[in-house]
């Protein structure tokens, strides 16, 4: 049984998952008026479970919607303490070295896990713990911003394995990692 | 006549064009063992002018090749008074404001320019006088570097009009300016 750590997100083509204040608006600058999911479904539908910071679980947490996430959500977080009381049962929060936990999330089951999370997905990629990066690209330069990557103690390669065109616009790359 | 200007560069996947030594090696790390030109011939084939920054024309000048342009180059620099003896007929110094140099080398029928350098292709991107960017993405995390895209004063919007993947690793995007 293979195990893999997978990332799914959109960037502006210049690298930024947030504007300079956070703001992510221009994720929907182009059009979308079917509500296409770009592969969203399929994606989560393979993966066992969610690991995320806190950050993104609070961003998240603040959407005035339903919980989006149909599998299990590990939150990173060494702060929290206890899963606020409407997330019980959904949410459970993990801790300690970034290793151990995909290890122990493993031997429970979840083989593939979708890593969610500026930071969390830095981390990740700083220990060399992604196999998969499908990275959506919206096209436009915004010149600052919060970007996903991010310093590395050692090069990491991949390849391309699939690329695909949405809505005349935004393009779907999914790499993987070499090693 | 509609007259474009136009990029066609290779960065790693954290957007880098060189690594922080300013070396490129990692540009060749998908074997390429039939000298595949990633399409390179068609755009030049399609662009009347070169406009490159005085770096990029002194890198070039460094490689022990052959000159390897087919049109024009037009060099950008202040500092720059003469073209080396070896290069006379093919290279041509031009300097001061970029809409103008622009607009002076579409006026000698110079109208699709193919725009190269790092710093150059920032200047052109700040005074939004950039219309199709081909990034041909080498599937490596480098960490740091030189990145392709620096600060602007105002957030440009694109589309993904192709994305091709090549020897089996990497992707070409080509975006184009919507205005």
């Amino acid at each position: 049984m293979s195990a893999t750590n997978q990332v799914y997100i959109a960037t502006s083509l210049d690298g930024y998952i947030a504007d300079k204040n956070g703001g992510i608006d221009w994720l929907n600058m182009i059009p979308n008026p079917d509500n296409l999911d770009l592969g969203f479904h399929d994606f989560t539908s393979k993966m066992d479970a969610l690991v995320m910071g806190r950050t993104t679980f609070e961003t998240v947490c603040g959407f005035d919607i339903e919980w989006p996430y149909q599998i299990p959500v590990f939150v990173l977080s060494n702060s929290l303490k206890e899963v606020p009381a409407k997330y019980k049962g959904k949410v459970e929060i993990v801790n300690g070295d970034l290793n151990k936990i995909v290890e122990d999330l493993n031997k429970r089951g979840y083989l593939n896990l979708y890593i969610d999370g500026g930071r969390t997905i830095q981390s990740f990629l700083e220990r060399d713990l992604i196999d998969d990066l499908i990275i959506t690209t919206i096209p436009c330069l915004l010149g600052e911003g919060i970007p996903l990557f991010s310093k590395l103690s050692q090069r990491l390669d991949f390849k391309c394995v699939e690329s695909k065109i949405f809505l005349n616009a935004l393009v779907q790359n999914h790499f993987v990692r070499t090693r």
